[in-house]
């Protein structure tokens, strides 16, 4: 092994260096002749059978075993994302020339505009559009948020007047103070009791707290997903996870469900989606928008199917506290790639708070999503988890019952409209089929309810094959869920 | 144009990225290689001179210049990460060849580990380690740490009493509240006003409100790099940049400054660092660890330099409460890619509450970086941007005050030491060079401080090459001040 050596090994990797971008930029040029025909011909620029074609070749390429797979899978990623991006611009480019004839607008086709500002897409946009109602001076109710409308627990403020005497206001320990831990974890211990596993054994060290259950997936996913991954999820779904994996350029594969088998998810599909690339299989039950659970006995078999695989499990099980049959947790399937969401948002109807935590039996994994939160945060506010151990000490069962009231309300009315619906297991929504004959979309059904003071969301927020659905948030009082009906029908009623 | 083409280009674009992948792997070869004699001859794994001439070799080459220059640079970054990992990788296995003949511990050289289960590196780990100290009923003097002892102002606890009965307690706007960012953006027109700049105006659409300085940082980071992109860092820096840097494959250049020459950085340094790849350039005046801060004018020739090559600035400013002469700040050099850090944990003492915000005159980039925070935590808790709120009634001015003093004790009692310091302009610490006659790196006399009951940090927690540097904060009131400088003048005298 000769010093000199260094040199003329430096010096071939200049040149390697530059055969690599030599081909690149070749690849590139072919690129943009694919873009060429598919603008042409109006071919989708995206083309997973193409794309998965691509990877298979090369990951099952005997050349390369010895490399490392993330870095090939990376590689890979980085030169179809720049294939994508150019085929685009040339898609891009083309359409251009050809509106610079006609007056035809790219943008507006799938999206409804009631005001220059405002787009219309999910729930999150009627709710801004509503707010800027209200602003107007319009009375408008809501019936589109996930935000529970009860008080928190009295016990959270106790605990908020004694923050500052008690000095409760430091950086705290990443993982969220201990108390809160061991807390979360005796209940979880009780919740397995209650359902005869008392076998399974929980930990204060097994769980994360975190400003949110939105931000335990968001950290989830940081840790564990690379570019180039994918994850699975069953829609209709809360959009965060798949934004999550957009953001990260992640693909989603999605599992749809239907009104008519109920919404329960097809084993059969599940297996033939996965991949050796498939890192998640994103869960959520009960279900926002349709309120359904599942069967234990399909979870656990759900949670096989990641097993055989490898793959984490991402249980999304924040509507825990509004069951309103059997309720079924991948808490009671211990598999140790299994990770579970709770929040104290919709629970102890305390979102503002933003408490939230993840809990999985592999501590190694729990430290792995903590680096992301120390890496980011720092820690949750201290203020904020004293005051959430401090509803531990409240009984939220109340909240669950007068919420099944109110669906059990918001159904009976709407079964003498033109809708259909499965009625909810679970959850604070109804996932409603606007009928057919009403020949209405979502959105276009949405302003019309909104003219008239009413929010509601729309179904393509969940999933855009969803688009003859709304989601009924059962979120408010009696008399204002009572009017909201009224609107409805009255709108419905005069289409 | 032919539709049949499409099959054939599909072809070529298999082959070509096949070929690509096997010059990746034949470059891999040569990289084990390379660190096969780096080990053999103990060279420096890292040669930055060597990679920038590959960069200028590629990034000049004619056949690339209708190559994006940002996308060769990415491939190029992702090139080097890979190779560097290998040739440490390399390293790794040769030393752990070597030591299983002796007895010495691999990782020793440059951590020190008191127990089993701490390792010494950074200040927080001395933070973790003197608490465990403290539980085993050891008194620990705390000038480790960067959380000031002040109480936060009376308002917050007033505010606290209120949060509950006034239902403040609910998801709000992402960039927060509004009532928060006016007043906020009024506290900026003010500083602005006193140091002549009333022609600068801000808004609060310009403000994002986050949960602590650093996840203003993090979002920052998330919204701006990619893979393979490069940050400029002026070391000795507080690590979370490189951190964020590190977790997002983000190369980070470091621009050392030195004690001789009192903190101030190169500006020809920062000019030959600088590529097409270098996205933002971190400034972080006053400086922790060092307390310098940096005149305007040097301050703006770096935003100068910034702008000329179209990189962001991101100026963490949350020590600016704490400057004991003229402020500088990048808010008074108005560039639409400067992005402006501020925070109420040091300002107002209350780290635990996890408020900070981001500030930048472009509405997009607040925006842009807004996207990452409403994806990841919806809002900040509303009742911690209440209390920011509040604490925004009082004047944080005597915290400063208490501060200077202190930390003039501190200078005052190591100069009588084997210390060097340059006096500190700002922030909550002192830097302080171990004399060479004492023979000892900082990690070892951080053990035997501890021994005797004083936490301090480490320079080598700044930036390697800072490993002859302790950083003492004067976070602790003046008795406790007293004891901790008595306990290091007795175990340096002892040495």
């Amino acid at each position: 092994m000769e010093l000199e050596n260094l040199e003329e090994l430096r010096k071939d990797m200049k040149i390697i260096t530059k055969e690599i971008l030599d081909l690149i930029n070749q690849r590139m040029a072919i690129a943009k002749k694919i873009g060429e025909i598919k603008s042409h011909y109006n071919i989708d620029v995206i083309d997973d059978k193409v794309e998965q074609d691509i990877k298979n070749y090369l990951f099952q390429n005997p050349s390369f075993q010895n490399f490392d797979p993330e870095f090939l899978g990376r590689i890979v990623n980085l030169l179809i994302i720049e294939s994508i991006k150019i085929q685009n611009l040339v898609k891009r480019d083309q359409i251009i020339q050809k509106n610079s004839h006609s007056s035809v607008n790219v943008e507006s086709q799938d999206t409804y505009e009631p005001k220059n500002n405002f787009r219309i897409r999910t729930h999150i946009d009627v709710f801004n559009y509503a707010k800027y109602l209200s602003s107007l001076g319009k009375k408008v109710i809501h019936m589109e948020v996930g935000e529970p409308d009860f008080s928190p627990p009295n016990e959270v403020d106790q605990e908020l007047k004694k923050i500052y005497s008690q000095h409760k206001y430091h950086y705290t320990e990443t993982q969220g103070i201990r108390e809160l831990r061991s807390k979360l974890s005796e209940n979880l211990s009780i919740l397995l009791e209650k359902n005869n596993k008392q076998n399974i054994k929980t930990n204060a060290d097994n769980i994360l707290v975190t400003p949110g259950g939105r931000f335990a997936i968001f950290s989830t996913f940081c840790s564990i997903l690379h570019q180039g991954d994918e994850i699975i999820v069953i829609e209709p779904a809360w959009p965060a996870c798949m934004d999550c994996a957009n953001f990260m350029s992640v693909k989603t594969k999605i599992i749809k469900t239907n009104f008519d088998s109920n919404w329960e998810p097809d084993l059969t599909e599940i297996e033939d989606n996965i991949t050796p690339n498939t890192k998640i299989i994103c869960l959520n039950y009960p279900n926002n928008p349709t309120g359904k659970i599942i069967s234990q006995k399909k979870l656990n078999s759900i949670i096989d199917i990641a097993q055989k695989n490898g793959s984490y499990i991402l249980s999304d099980e924040v509507y825990m506290n509004y069951s309103y049959k059997d309720i079924s947790s991948s808490l009671f399937y211990p598999y140790d790639k299994s990770i579970i969401i709770g929040s104290f948002s919709k629970t102890y109807s305390m979102t503002g708070f933003r408490v939230g935590y993840a809990y999985c039996t592999s501590e190694e994994t729990i430290k792995s999503i903590s680096k992301i939160q120390s890496l980011s945060l720092t820690s949750v506010a201290e203020p904020m988890q004293y005051c959430a151990l401090s509803a531990l000490n409240s009984d939220p069962h109340h909240y669950s019952t007068i919420m099944e009231k109110r669906i059990k309300f918001v159904c009976s009315k709407l079964e003498n409209m033109p809708f259909k619906f499965n009625y909810p297991d679970g959850a604070l929504y109804i996932f409603a089929k606007i009928d057919n004959s009403l020949r209405i979309s979502d959105l276009t059904l949405i302003t019309k309810l909104l003219e008239n003071g009413l929010a509601v969301a729309p179904g393509s927020g969940f999933g855009l094959s969803y688009s003859n659905f709304i989601r009924i948030s059962a979120t408010q009082e009696m008399n204002q869920l009572e009017e909201g009906l009224e609107i409805l029908n009255k709108v419905v009623s005069n289409l």
